[in-house]
């Protein structure tokens, strides 16, 4: 058996490596319908211009249409040799309607072109993913809705320490997921200004009109310098920063459900059709899609170091380096969509098992600070009271007791002024309760921040779309 | 001589050790004065709704005021085992006013206020970066209005590749350092919203008035989930993103800074007292001030890095893990400011060498585009006017002269339509006039951009002062 | 109050400013030892090689020792004009000795002199971190011996899977931190090579003796090149790789002592002395020291991707950008070691609560496994016998019972080839025992492993001492 | 037969997406060949060890050899719904020979399995990336024999400093890629370590002989710890972290290969078959396979940063995020691997072009270290005598001239020990012959180290094959 991979690569002609190494068609051409959509709109402007006849453009338009139509069909043949998505077609093209293609390259370069491609690709991605985060945050509203009512702890260093309930954690992650959708729209700006018209880094000499083109491909404005134009890679920056902070909130979201759904929180059902087994143990039932999407956060905060690496140092204006932007970008997006994709239908699925998040509550003496905060409404200062408050659980602790089933002697015993209303006070209901500004956990005000957050998602549905 | 620079560090007694390592009051004391101006503002409101008495407010009013003045004039000791920044001025406190001062931490919890504390801090660095940047910028247009007319090689690949302007590639840094603001801006908005009234993680049993304290301390908005409030370290890691982004642009830069200061471009000359000397070498006249900053670029991006980490995988809500955002972010900021605050004297007061960079454009055949769009105009398709030009530069190179010195006959030897009129059209003069579009870089059109490029940098002052 | 951090920076003289960008005396003046050391072995050299007289020698080296002990004793002062920790001491040898001063730098260059410096400091540190880790490993295997007999569920997918000891799980942490310690000492051989003699970056044009001075200074080998000599920052990416790769360790060691301190898994009980408490809610008990350390890894690995950003690019030899290794490589080495330092009295002082984990274990259907190896044993083909305990699995989720405790006729009925035997195959105890190949859970095959343990610390200990 | 060989926990089918989501066979088929090894030296073991009789063995061989041929010709087909390399395999097996099929998965599991299959692979990458290094070793050897008497400015700061030789300069090269293959070496003794037998985590309960598989499968140890040896994922870090340290010093040589191939350096030609030209501008000759590798040293830092932040925090022991540790180590490799294959061939083919590199070092004062030196060795205390050069450095600037063409009674008014013999010390030639210390840049001291450094590479070809 040969296991040497690379035993075939040793014996490649130097042309052959050199090609295969510089090669990007073969991840370049899922630029294609952008790359034709550019074409199409630089050779009405040629036309509009005067720099090709009407003639040309007509045979230039239709012969792009028939290689986007082979391109569909799958009978579009992808050479190497011919290096990236640009070369291909244009080679197309040219065989299509011989001379007049020659002509679609006028006036322009590959750089500004890739810049022009790679801008309308990322636009689209931009509003895909949008519209994903909507997805997933209208299923973590509805399970808030459903779950507005259930108390479960609120935990910080992983330790239980106030009773919160669900509907609030979740509407925490609708928070999060919204700043998501707010930096891509900010970053969406960015992204749709067109390059076209930079040529290689000086702009043309033909009597171009740059401002044609940005309009006719819906950009909102036009490059103002053509150098910047051909080498700013900002908005795929600025794009994997965006992607790269979501997934570590979908890191955080799954870390959670990976905790709840073990046997020790168990606090969640996930849905079977979810999880899978294990090829060994029989009774296993893994989360293994919170898993993957938990380890693919690395896999887009890698991506994001890359690309600043690659931008690092390198002086002005397009260089080969640049075309690494590519697949850290694509394989981002592509990581970024699929994770929103797949972690909608778990959340969708999964059921809270409320008794367990509610047994949970006893445990931890989880409202030790409404007990405080008792002390404090009956006139003790705040810091002698959280003192009081830590000497009253170290006795229960002691007698292995939740703080509602200690005696009132015992507590007058530690703190005098304590009264019979204390055990309203630290009851769970009255925590949750008492929390009912704006922004805490009270089930009424919870309830009318999902209202708030349905309204919000409504109006960024309607902006984005 | 004993180099064991740990020795005394192996024989600290435990309690001692795991007091140094937890403590923040070290760096975080940075944050005193907004530290200070969360707690006058939390106490104002805690009067306003009749949770602490008149007199009391006064007493810690008076009291924090004392501390600031301390702090201000060095007297204020801070103490390693009070931990951070606010257990320090709490202490204060209660010694210099006694019982009221035990009152202040009502209806709070550090969690709310180190996120409030880092908030205020934040929208500062912010607003002094785009000064700062404002400054670096408004340098660079000065000198591309200078060079507005000096003819310099543009580079594709680090090759030679047409005339540009000088004041054109400069005005390339500006729209760069442009969106780098822009971002700041977009991040501000983030920023500038309160989470203080979120206590712990789930708000406040206490009639507490958050809008009232987010008005009072110049926010924009208040929060909407005290669990996402508290946890939310978001607008670090944009800050960072947008940082690490603006040095890798400085490192760009420098870069090139970095090579028309080498013996080999010699475009530039910088100013003595900006480069340092060899200890060996006593001819060198280094550019320490770029390279430091093109080093300096690692930095932050190590920082972004180093805080998506922390955040990845944590569950809701604080976890102490974030006490490592603090070092990150105020490094990564000092960095970022001191690198725009360094380089802007440099930009300033570097002079241009415009004859070699004129003789510059002879060396690579800069106009060998042009000569082929003149071709095109003479009805050549642009393919085949691209295959003419490659061979009349090979025949030059085997001449080893420039383009223009190139006989009309031997021109025509290559290919038979050029005519005399060609040696206008490569002329440098011709080939920068001729791209006048927008964005191009004939002198005429970038003075219109120049003239642009100051508006908006007016404009942008006055939005974000 | 005014709370411009930066407002008197804005106003600093341009000089000022630069000087104190480029210096960096204030972080490398912790290498005056190893510099001074490094300056007596150059000088003792000169003076063998004549290149300097005894008399020039004597001053030099009583002044050098002079500076050391103004150093120790605090009376050194540090002046950032000077730049650096060289300029400093230099400029105060020649001080106090006049002329003589003036030729210690001699055949040498700032270049070779930091990295000599660095490379001293760094085997140190090497040395250092390996007796930390070592103490660390100690403390974990003498609590692995102590939990050699208790069942605790191992897991997988964060799910229980099968029964383990928790001392072969303890002894998974040692196999991870040995093998830290290997890399330390490997990379340690690339550490411990001299590049005094390579001066600036062509060697020296005086008679030196490289090899006098790499022997004197302890170093195994000498450089053979001096322009790699002086360019080459390997040795430090390579400790910080190591160096992150075990805060990663530690992160994933602090993980389980979070979770295990948790309410819901409650495995542990960490000392009071070394847990922190809330300023708000007085029952907490939070386990900071394993979060501040799961939190360091992302700095240590921030700190290992900055450089490695700092140096991609670089042209041969020396450039200043290289002055950023110093703090991420100081930063890097402190963290790791005040996290091992802090984590072994942790480890040291943890009790395990046997109980509470092995009543874990009939949550999980852990021995299900156990179950089918049964079936295999009495003929079923692996993944029919798979197959098997699955539906046996789902009827005892069902009936809510552990696997231990479904009557003989019902497993029969769901495969008649059981037998009566069946019920000592799925106990605890016999699940543990029957792991008993080399690498195994079983206890008496823990002892084996324990007793490696100890041996191999040992050996290692002996090695790096 | 039911596909999904873990079905009987379920009830459910997965939906799509699901799948696709999580499946790894379209990438990790890649494994295949490995996959095969390890399962043909498990079942030999099973056999042995009576596990499995001689005939389920003999079936189960003959199966895997025919899949292997399968594969090999193209005729296996890979099925997503199977989810992996493993399962495919797996299923293919039991359709091909039947029951005895099912058994070969006794006594093992996935866990184990897939650590075994990245070792093997692992270990040949290590291998071949190995070979490729010596490759590009030694053409840059036979480069530096060829260019052992060519002076060329040696740079500091990308200033001209001091002349050397570019024999040395490229043996400088050498070293850094010598490093690089130490670490791989070292690297493969951790890679080298059989985790077959680990099964899930604990370990098996069956009589099996892992030491047999380890030495079966050329393996140099077996493992200690079967929680550690399915969790650890150390040996595919170091990988990692080795190629993007070899990648950085790639980027470096890269770097220098584009300043050199540019007009302003012209030290270089490049090959015309290993440049490539511009679309638009018909003179450019880019040197496009540097600029690409520079580039992908980003990609391997990030896939490093990314493994890395995938381990962070991870329970023990396996976890699904793990999956992907795949495509960061695959990718990783073959970046490396065709990065060096790539540059070899180029390095093989560029040639020097002398006379510029000469003519280069007028323009530095690259012998103005020379004339300090000189004046040192007539008495002149190194301090000093680095003013006096200074001096006249600035006054030849002034003149225009370079250091050998100032008059001897200029030289004296500025020094007046000076004499005559000083323009022998400041020649180009006395400059390079003084440094003839082990390690210098003399070219009689380079013949030597080159012939070391052909005896290393010698010696580690030997041990590595």
């Amino acid at each position: 058996m040969n296991l040497k991979l690379w035993g075939g690569r040793f014996k490649q002609s130097t042309d052959n490596l050199i090609e295969s190494f510089s090669a990007s068609v073969h991840y370049d051409n899922k630029l294609a319908p952008y790359d034709i959509l550019v074409s199409l709109s630089h050779a009405r402007m040629l036309q509009r211009q005067n720099i090709i006849s009407q003639k040309e453009h007509e045979a230039i338009e239709s012969g792009l249409k028939a290689i986007q139509e082979d391109i569909n069909s799958g009978a579009f043949e992808w050479k190497q040799e011919l290096e990236d998505v640009h070369m291909n077609i244009e080679a197309a093209l040219i065989n299509k309607i011989g001379e007049s293609g020659k002509k679609l390259h006028t006036a322009r370069s590959r750089n500004d072109q890739i810049a022009t491609d790679m801008r309308l690709y990322l636009r689209d991605i931009i509003d895909q993913s949008s519209a994903l985060l909507q997805g997933l945050r209208s299923a973590i509203i509805d399970k808030a809705e459903q779950e507005v009512d259930s108390p479960v702890p609120g935990h910080t260093h992983l330790q239980i320490a106030q009773p919160i309930v669900m509907g609030h954690h979740l509407l925490a992650w609708n928070s999060m997921l919204q700043r998501d959708n707010q930096r891509l729209m900010d970053c969406r700006k960015r992204v749709n200004i067109s390059p076209l018209g930079a040529g290689a880094l000086a702009g043309s000499p033909y009597d171009i009109d740059p401002q044609f083109v940005a309009k006719d491909l819906g950009f909102d404005a036009v490059f103002n310098n053509s150098c910047d134009a051909v080498s700013d890679r900002d908005f795929l920056v600025e794009f994997l920063a965006t992607a790269a902070l979501c997934m570590v909130h979908l890191s955080r979201i799954c870390e959670e459900l990976i905790l709840w759904h073990s046997e020790y929180f168990n606090f969640i059902e996930l849905p079977d059709s979810l999880c899978t087994g294990s090829s060994m143990m029989p009774q296993k039932k893994n989360p293994d899609i919170p898993e993957l999407i938990r380890g693919k956060s690395g896999r887009v905060v890698g991506h994001l170091n890359a690309l600043l690496m690659v931008l690092k140092s390198q002086p002005l204006t397009y260089n080969r380096d640049n075309q690494e932007d590519k697949e850290a970008v694509f394989d981002g997006a592509e990581t970024l969509m699929n994770s929103l994709l797949t972690l909608t239908p778990l959340i969708e699925q999964m059921t809270f098992k409320r008794d367990v998040m509610y047994q949970a509550l006893n445990r931890g003496y989880a409202t030790a600070t409404d007990l405080a905060d008792y002390l404090v409404r009956i006139g003790i200062p705040f810091r002698s009271a959280h003192e009081y408050t830590g000497k009253i659980v170290t006795h229960a602790i002691s007698l292995s007791k939740p703080l509602a089933d200690l005696e009132l002697k015992d507590l007058q015993s530690i703190c005098p002024q304590i009264q019979k209303d204390v055990y309203q006070a630290i009851s769970i209901e009255q925590s949750l309760a008492a929390r009912k500004h704006h922004g805490g956990t009270a089930p009424a005000t919870v309830r009318i921040a999902l209202k708030q957050a349905r309204q919000d998602l409504q109006k960024e549905s309607v902006r984005s779309s």
